[in-house]
């Protein structure tokens, strides 16, 4: 226990570039194509829901793109973030391995997502955008985007999936508190929620058509762009400062990972912790484990299938290629709504398919009680999605036990748990669910996929 | 804004002593009487609540106290916190004057408490204790001494005042997360507790019945220690290290503050900040103001009497001379739950006597609305209580604005609002009541004061 605890960067060693993984892939990643005309999509195409600067990320292949300025100004209230030896957790696991933790809950909205919700905002605010639109579940994004909008001036509108507007009024009131106004939806406001209210008044909504909303409010209002909190390149370009961080800080505690795991949603927070640690592997440096962690209950990268697909149920977005299970894929009810996404990220997928990264699944009681174990250990309760990553992180500590091996393992401990500690009354009272996903309707959705021509 | 952000102090050069005020004061403050004898209290007088180093350390007059190895390791989990410029805010408000925040959040449980819960614990568990009991209104100390009693081994039961348990869920799962039992107040499982239920079934508890079935517990259980999260003089002193290390990133900084200010319910975040700097002036240093800031509802400092009076509603605590509204003083609803305390730390409420410190009340809503400016400048989201610093704070650097002074403001910001958010969303429903005490309530409390011998 003498060794330090915290590695901790001034913050003029914050990084001044994101790095850019599209540099240095030895395949690129299949083009995102027009659902209409099947040909690959131009910055054009994008331009109603984008502004221009976050567009050229998107395709850039140059290796390190910088942080504008003010940008990395607003990360100093909170970056660089700790990372952290988890002296407790190695004691009560009796491992050999060294496990580190970096602890993305401390931005102001608790987890990683400002990371890419401030730049998006920045360049917005540079190009004249005086509004943003967006969706969110639980409200990890939309709080992140409001926070971001604050900053900026912009007027933030989240729409948020009715039954989570309805159950969770924490975050919609965190939401509100940062100035964003936050809507249910489907909602009357758009041509695409009123058209779901009329069939069903009391729907409960979901994420594909919270995503549809705040699309075609961008697309039909000029002063407006739609900004997303995943999937995309330039978000997963945007938290590539996480990993950049913590091989800094690995450094200076004189380590070097052989493994590193992350929880996976639509992709972000992993690929932030792990790219720029693959990057240096395929530029030649070490070969480390890197290893995706997902709910059992909707299993992109370990059960779905490599296919182009759309990123929402309406079929409003272009298509991309990744691990999908079906743009109508519905998972069963679980406390991760950050990792309640139906396709993987097109750049963790590519890299799955390169055999550059592994993948596991969880059911939500075991994560959950790994979450519990590390609080009690380290004082930090972990977001329902972040239990994953602990849960994934532990069965490699034991494995090192099991093997004699003195490993060190890096984590991404992405956001905190306050705003879910409804989900831990559920665990201790028994009543979480690990139901798995329905394998009908899981074909079914599969076998709904767009066709594409090879 | 080029100039840095964030003064990170690296976790070798946290503190290795607590300062204790006790050494530098030009008057000792009044002793602590037994209310049957009305002679001082010795230590055998409270060997059967405290183990007896902290016994010791409430009457120690040594100026620097070891901080303990183990207790060092658990604060290197979040300690040192940082101190941050508040650029933005001082931007928005346009003054001339420097703003800090000593922000204590970053703690496992959110707040400034687990500086003294997991010395309190680890110190009972070095005497052998096996269990320790406590009281909490809104959570925040419960949930700190649940974290601590964790990390040592120690079982902890946290008597919630009832209606705080049954409103607020989310602080007892996180003491359930740590491991504790928390049970509603009044209960049936102390004497005192089934007196209260027995004349009426539905009690919905205050904090000096909780306070009452706390100290009952270990009263009556030889394994069994009781445990305060502010007002005594060996809590105020863990809380020390907040200002030391404030002073040292001051001095990182290049900045010497000319006004500290904290909020004040029992006074310990109050004294965390402020006594290092006080010390300093009281040994030929500089002379600075020290402010005070309390709820104008539950206003002890401003309109309080200075006597001695019991710490609890059922009179089992010693007599302490302090600022007191009375012990059967009910102050109206607010959601600073952690400042609805009819007295003050005999500590702070001796300094105001010398004209040490000044105190200044706000009401609520306010001090909401000061936690909404911060929150969208800073980004973080204050608790209620630590909004009335952040109040505090916007006052002088208005001040400094009007009078065209370039002041250093130093502030604690002593937790976050994450378990609050029922309030912020109170605020913006223009739902919060500004209802002050009752004139008369507070003079029938004031006339029930004990009578002392002078």
């Amino acid at each position: 226990m003498s060794s330090p605890t915290k590695f901790v960067l001034d913050e003029s060693k914050m990084p001044k570039h994101w790095y850019n993984i599209a540099a240095d892939l030895p395949v690129p990643p299949a083009p995102v194509l027009h659902p209409g005309t099947m040909q690959p999509v131009g910055p054009d195409d994008l331009a109603p829901l984008f502004p221009m600067e976050l567009i050229l990320q998107e395709v850039s292949t140059e290796r390190e793109i910088p942080i504008p300025e003010p940008v990395r100004e607003v990360f100093k209230l909170w970056r660089p973030s700790p990372l952290v030896r988890a002296h407790r957790l190695e004691k009560i696991l009796g491992t050999p391995a060294k496990i580190y933790y970096k602890y993305e809950g401390v931005s102001p909205a608790g987890s990683h997502k400002p990371n890419t919700a401030v730049p998006q905002a920045w360049y917005n605010a540079q190009a004249g955008i005086k509004k943003l639109s967006t969706e969110t579940g639980a409200g990890q994004w939309g709080s992140s985007l409001a926070f971001a909008g604050s900053l900026f001036g912009l007027q933030v509108r989240v729409f948020q999936v009715r039954v989570s507007y309805d159950q969770k009024p924490y975050r919609r009131a965190l939401m509100e508190t940062y100035g964003a106004t936050c809507v249910a939806s489907p909602s009357n406001e758009t041509n695409s929620g009123r058209a779901i209210l009329a069939q069903r008044p009391d729907h409960p909504g979901s994420l594909g058509i919270a995503i549809s909303e705040a699309v075609e409010i961008a697309a039909t209002n000029d002063d407006t762009k739609y900004a997303l909190g995943s999937v995309l390149n330039h978000v997963l370009l945007h938290q590539t400062i996480v990993g950049q961080e913590a091989m800094l800080q690995l450094e200076m505690a004189g380590d070097d990972p052989d493994v590193i795991v992350g929880c996976t949603g639509g992709g972000s927070n992993f690929a932030g912790i792990s790219f720029p640690f693959i990057g240096q592997q395929l530029r030649g440096g070490k070969k480390r484990r890197i290893v995706a962690v997902e709910p059992a209950a909707c299993p992109s990268l370990t059960r779905g299938k490599f296919a182009y697909d759309f990123g929402d149920t309406a079929h409003l977005t272009p298509l991309t290629k990744m691990h999908t299970l079906g743009s109508t894929f519905t998972p069963p009810g679980f406390h991760a709504g950050g990792l309640r996404y139906h396709g993987m990220a097109p750049l963790v997928s590519h890299l799955k398919e390169l055999n550059l990264i592994e993948a596991t699944a969880y059911h939500q009681t075991a994560c959950f009680e790994a979450g519990v174990m590390f609080a009690r250990a380290e004082g930090i309760v972990p977001a329902p999605e972040a239990n994953h990553a602990v849960k994934g992180a532990i069965v490699e500590a034991l494995r090192c036990k099991a093997e004699g091996r003195s490993e060190v393992i890096l984590f991404n401990l992405c956001g905190h748990g306050h705003f879910d500690m409804t989900a831990y009354q559920n665990y201790f009272a028994g009543k979480l669910s690990d139901q798995s996903y329905d394998e009908a309707e899981l074909a079914m959705a599969l076998s709904g996929l767009p066709s594409v021509p090879a």
